[in-house]
């Protein structure tokens, strides 16, 4: 382990001052007037971002790498160069109203991370990479997760290239517009290189850590999704002459259903959840009877039998609404996502990391996707999560601790060293 | 009684095939593709279909009133001047998608009362008027019922003619560029004649008569009405990352308040009128735990204290939702109508003539306003209701059987000689 003896490799850890100033630089690049920072993909001011990471990646001894779909791979060489690389990485994309820590954390953590070797004159055995993802945010182009979507083959880098904004701009063109358009290989089935091990940082964007009072959650797996539209039809009618006894009123039944939908993910803790988050009254007029009433289900849990069990469930609360109100009730499954384990050696690596720090730390699922999803098909990943104030992301007020984003940070270097090993 | 005998004036009828084809010949003013009409209030297609019920009613021999909101008052006299008219009518405006019958069926069972009255040669003692309301529909202006709104004083000239519709256009202009600004006093208060009677004959719009089936409705009164909007606030967060005991769903809050509009209702039947018609979800996003509900409540009922009970119940309910799901509950009322009761005198007079002529009745209470609300703030008034066509109506597809349309026209024919006397 070098010259390092073990007591001073568990004492190592960044610069948190440094990793905060990088946010704050790179969050100028998009501020919204509300503290927010507004960066969508592939516009002018993702490539100012991109090319200030470059920029510091190279500062920073690194060689960098863009592939077909436009991500970058900022790359730290290791002593052995037979190894797969060890990387980190998120994304620097934001949404439309988006905060300064989202994906950007995940980024700069493993920046810091390389700029903390070098501080140390550290040589790991792997190289380490740090990655950029392309369009994580989705809120330009769909799909969502696009960059490490085509990496791991989760959809081909031509679907991704042809994705078109509001305005009819492809995604081809837009890379090429902003100097993104790399030659390297986007996807691993192409010949992108795989990874030695995955770790991503990232803000929860949930309320679990700062509840609890904890400073780190080892990221087990991400829940599965499956997305429903459920549309319930009756019979449209006036308010006023028509008595209750001789109604369809659909919007009673759907209110059924969506009470239905709570009571079968609290079925399912602590895992399960159930949301009914869009829906549409037909003709949504404050006296008339609704005839038709559509809403949105998504059901997340983190095992296949849960989520089968919830379906199940959803489907029979239908059929037995449909008789019991005299009324019809479709139920569409619109989008599913299988749960994903994460490998456990590595989570194993974040809780070590804690521990050996004296941090507090939970395990935790992701109940929402993240690159490190993708990524997960082809090598062994994990990911970190810090608690982000009132859990609340995707929002100019998100907000996250100095104390915390460099905790996250000490412990990928961790996990990280742990896995690329030190060179002699 | 002239020289009709008892026998005979007891088997007196309109001409049902006459009122069929007047109905089907202003229904071709503004007949849309699918049967229905559109014909808004003050268009140059109200303006044709006017003008034909005016060239109409002079060729039946009637003079004709415009006042200055533009109400058409088709006057037959009668042997003593000085009687108020016995009066009659609804309104010839629809909805953007409206039926054939409403409103208009009123205002040509009036106009066929006349001609019968013409081939029968009778004379009746006070005058018969038949009243074309200005603008009941209240689609493209607001307020609805606006004719015998100033009619009556439930709001002034000034206002009425100030209103405006969505391209600015205001009702006074309106009124002057279709040529029925009339010079006549408007309001009641302005001097504008009373009426010794009023009846207004009109589709139940709901599905009471023909689920019972039954020929006629004799209308006891309008149930009173209470329009509320209710805001629930909790806190919007992300469906996946967020378990469900840390979430504040505004929406799982709503759908309880929902449920217990229509419980409500259901404690004060026969009357009790509960509708939640329209639902507004913030962001409205499948994957985002709505923050925000904003729905409408329309109570209605019979009497005042009903509609206090009710009242007192959702506020009640309100209350407990706020304190049980911790968060907020604003409700607000937005509109509200008392009850009314029509002439007992005159609701007799219906019941009497639907049982002189051998047809079904039953009593009714009118859950939707009409013009004939607004008249008896001053004048004796009762309805006649006849069945529509699954009680669907402001829809294209609004329908109803030629010989209940006439059954109408008959009871009609009946009351108002009862009031109106006939003259030696």
């Amino acid at each position: 382990m070098n010259d390092l003896s073990r007591p001073a490799f568990d004492r190592l850890t960044i610069n948190g001052e440094r990793l905060w100033d990088s946010l704050m630089a790179l969050a100028r690049i998009g501020a919204t007037d509300k503290g927010g920072v507004c960066r969508l993909a592939l516009t002018d001011l993702d490539r100012q971002a991109r090319e200030l990471f470059v920029r510091w990646a190279r500062e920073a001894g690194c060689s960098v790498r863009v592939d077909r779909i436009g991500n970058i791979f900022a790359r730290r060489d290791g002593g052995d160069p037979a190894r797969p690389a060890i990387a980190t990485g998120s994304h620097i994309d934001t949404q439309p109203t988006g905060g300064k820590f989202d994906g950007n954390y995940g980024v700069l953590a493993g920046l810091e991370l390389v700029r903390t070797l070098n501080d140390l004159g550290l040589r790991t055995e792997a190289p380490i990479e740090v990655c950029v993802w392309t369009n994580e945010e989705g809120s330009r182009f769909v799909p969502v997760m696009m960059g490490s979507g085509v990496w791991a083959g989760a959809f081909s880098l031509e679907h991704a290239l042809s994705a078109r904004d509001r305005d009819g701009i492809g995604v081809g063109d837009a890379l090429a517009s902003i100097g993104f358009a790399g030659s390297a290989p986007a996807a691993v089935a192409d010949g992108a290189p795989l990874f030695g091990a995955y770790f991503e940082a990232h803000i929860e964007q949930g309320p679990i850590l700062e509840d609890a009072g904890v400073t780190l959650g080892a990221v087990t797996g991400a829940l599965g999704q499956r997305w429903y539209d459920v549309t319930v039809t009756g019979m449209e009618a006036h308010a006023g002459p028509t008595p209750m006894r001789l109604r369809k009123d659909a919007l009673f039944a759907a209110t059924h259903l969506m009470q239905e939908v709570i009571a079968i993910a609290l079925r399912e803790q602590p895992h399960g959840r159930g949301t009914v988050g869009s829906v549409d009254v037909f003709p949504n007029s404050r006296n008339v009877i609704p005839g038709r009433v559509r809403f949105s289900v998504d059901f997340r849990h983190a095992t296949d039998d849960g989520l089968a069990r919830m379906d199940a469930a959803l489907r029979e609360t239908a059929a037995g609404a449909a008789q019991r109100f005299a009324l019809r009730v479709d139920v569409e499954q619109v989008v599913s996502f299988e749960p994903v384990a994460f490998a456990p050696a590595l989570v194993d690596a974040v809780r070590a990391g804690a521990r050996r720090l004296g941090l507090s730390c939970m395990d935790i699922a992701s109940g929402a996707g993240h690159d490190a999803v993708y990524v997960a098909r082809h090598a062994p990943t994990a990911m970190i999560f810090v608690p982000c104030k009132d859990g609340i992301s995707h929002n100019e007020i998100e907000d996250a601790r100095p104390e915390h984003l460099a905790a996250g940070a000490n412990v990928l270097l961790h996990a990280m060293l742990e896995q690329a090993g030190v060179a002699p």
